[in-house]
């Protein structure tokens, strides 16, 4: 067989200059190049091109975001940019061509948040060693389909369950993990790095095993855009409704918990329940977690959009949250976030009626580098 | 909820002005388009450019593939190109801009192909109807690992379960599914679209409800690029060994079976078990079905890497094969593939010895629209 794949593999680069498929095709030059002093080289070839920077968020020693530096073209025509040393975490970029903006055709790690895609890299050693895979036992992920009765329809769910699940006897605590307004199912396992995340937290012994259930916040959504019926219909910020929503998310979020809890092997009691989320996922989990009848033992806000204290039905069921006790109720916050003053604003009422919670603030914004900080710090914390 | 909703949005967007995150960048234009009449409109905003083509698999009329073809600039800097009316079928393209070649800015659906990246869209009506999501039961595709003894590894292999599994105290056949040479345990779900051709064939009551198993075919690879230890290196046609295989994955594809039957609820008998696989998964197929004792009745080898008929041994285990009997072995290749010549000096072979096979010929070559032509084709026929 060997000489046999020799023959197809050799076929299969000869097609890559044909018209039929993309089969095969290599890149022309190497990028991103992981440099031995954790500085990142890209590079495209583009003899063509007048001009080419690099769009991404690394940063510079001192913090300083970086955007549209100018890479250096040599004399092939290939064009580069040596970032300086880098900190250890997951990065984005995109080159931008002559004004157009592109991902980087050497590197096929590509990303998607809302309607834009963009290059991932990770320089590891600390905080991007949480994010990447290891040579760890590895959870299952399944991608699913749950009925709601509330929303009256079929929807889409992620399930992480941890390694050993499938072997084991004993019932698991569920996370239940809500992404942010733009996003959906896919969002926490992709950008979030969700799976990477836990199967590292766990085998370090730093996280108890659990299950993550990762939903579609969206209620008129009944999938990702490309994985419900309707067409590849292109992102956007207001969810891309395919339904008419019966109910609001947070109404429809007992049919979740019934789907989780009727078929895994799961602890159906609070204290076996977590919920946490970004932004309106924030927000999600913030009412949930106080209009379900005590049913969470652990809450997370990241960055949430949370709030109408104005509200005196919104202040009472925070009272009887508080009178019903929990054993965790975390919120995190940036302090250059849009959403800062809100949550400043959020954890006064909270001091004033006395309830219970643990601020942690963070530096820089509304991104997704704090979430996967906070979903690091946060899921330690749970179920112990 | 609602206001505060509008304001993350409103936020979000101004966001993606800044210099942290793509998050919520809108597209300059809309592309692609699909028109009334299945034709497609392909847009890029490049005012700066000098030249703009599609590099696509689009049919013209008499099917002749469609290769850079030039895009057309208006007065704002839009570059434009709007097809022949097309076939109903699945697409892939780039841009080529100025030499770049490069994903559609404007289209999130981006497919890799080994080390190649590129954007798709379907023409509805006909085939593309079948590898569309469609408002249909939808199975459940779990990406999970498990025991190779024989490779010495835990390996990664993707899961799909028909709807109704779940709830269902029925026992279901197995097709095992196999790529090709610089594919992985992703390119049935991503390449092959096998999710929503099974999704659709169940529905419309023309393929039986069977679980398909989705394999990682190099033995020096414990996963797809990404989802193994060893940093996120990009991808190659020759697997991207990251373990020294101690075996051949025909040899260690027992483990897999043995993973199958004892953690899914499905037939352990031979008339409950399918195989299958293009290429060098083609290959594989037949060295698994030909040396493993009487345990496929179902064999199915697209544009295969096989043969080696001068070997006496390859030859007993066909007449062994034979003598055993199966229900189907079914060959399908292009008249234009590379290995055409391969598949008649087998079939051949096999017809000197009378080994039943019925034999497909298709149009084309070695792509993945054959492939996908071809599961859709075989798995009506199986477990009947």
């Amino acid at each position: 067989m060997k000489k046999l794949f020799l023959l197809v593999a050799a076929a299969c680069f000869a097609f890559s200059a044909s018209a039929q498929e993309a089969l095969g095709s290599r890149a022309q030059v190497v990028s991103p190049q992981i440099n031995e002093n954790n500085s990142v080289t890209l590079r495209l070839a583009a003899p063509e091109a007048k001009k080419v920077t690099v769009a991404g968020n690394f940063l510079t020693p001192d913090g300083t975001p970086v955007e549209n530096t100018e890479m250096v073209r040599n004399a092939d025509g290939v064009w580069e940019y040596t970032s300086p040393v880098l900190r250890s975490e997951l990065y984005n970029y995109n080159f931008v061509v002559d004004g157009v903006r592109i991902c980087d055709p050497s590197n096929v790690f590509i990303c998607r948040d809302v309607a834009s895609s963009f290059n991932i890299f990770i320089i590891g050693g600390d905080r991007g060693d949480i994010y990447s895979v290891n040579d760890v036992p590895h959870g299952s992920v399944t991608k699913t389909w749950y009925d709601s009765p509330t929303l009256q329809t079929k929807r889409r769910v992620t399930v992480y369950t941890p390694a050993g699940y499938e072997k084991s006897n004993a019932e698991y605590p569920v996370l239940y993990l809500l992404h942010g307004a733009g996003g959906d199912e896919e969002a926490w396992m992709t950008l979030g790095r969700t799976s990477q995340i836990l199967d590292n937290l766990i085998a370090q012994g730093k996280a108890k095993p659990m299950l993550v259930v990762m939903t579609n916040g969206n209620a008129g959504q009944t999938a990702a855009v490309g994985e419900a019926a309707g067409g590849m219909i292109q992102p956007s910020m207001r969810g891309n409704a395919n339904v008419r929503p019966a109910a609001s998310f947070e109404q429809s979020f007992g049919d979740v918990i019934k789907f989780v809890e009727s078929n895994y092997r799961v602890i159906k009691k609070k204290e076996g329940r977590a919920i946490a989320g970004l932004s309106m996922g924030g927000g999600h989990s913030y009412n949930i977690s106080r209009t379900y009848p005590n049913t969470f033992d652990y809450v997370g806000l990241f960055s949430a959009a949370a709030g109408n204290l104005d509200n005196e039905e919104v202040q009472n069921s925070l009272k009887a949250q508080r009178d019903n006790g929990f054993k965790l109720y975390w919120i995190a916050c940036g302090n250059t976030d849009f959403l800062y003053q809100r949550n400043l604003d959020m954890m006064k009422y909270m001091d004033s009626i006395k309830f219970p919670y643990t601020y942690r603030e963070s530096g820089e914004g509304h991104i997704w580098r704090n979430w996967r900080i906070y979903l690091s710090e946060f899921a330690p914390m749970l179920f112990k």
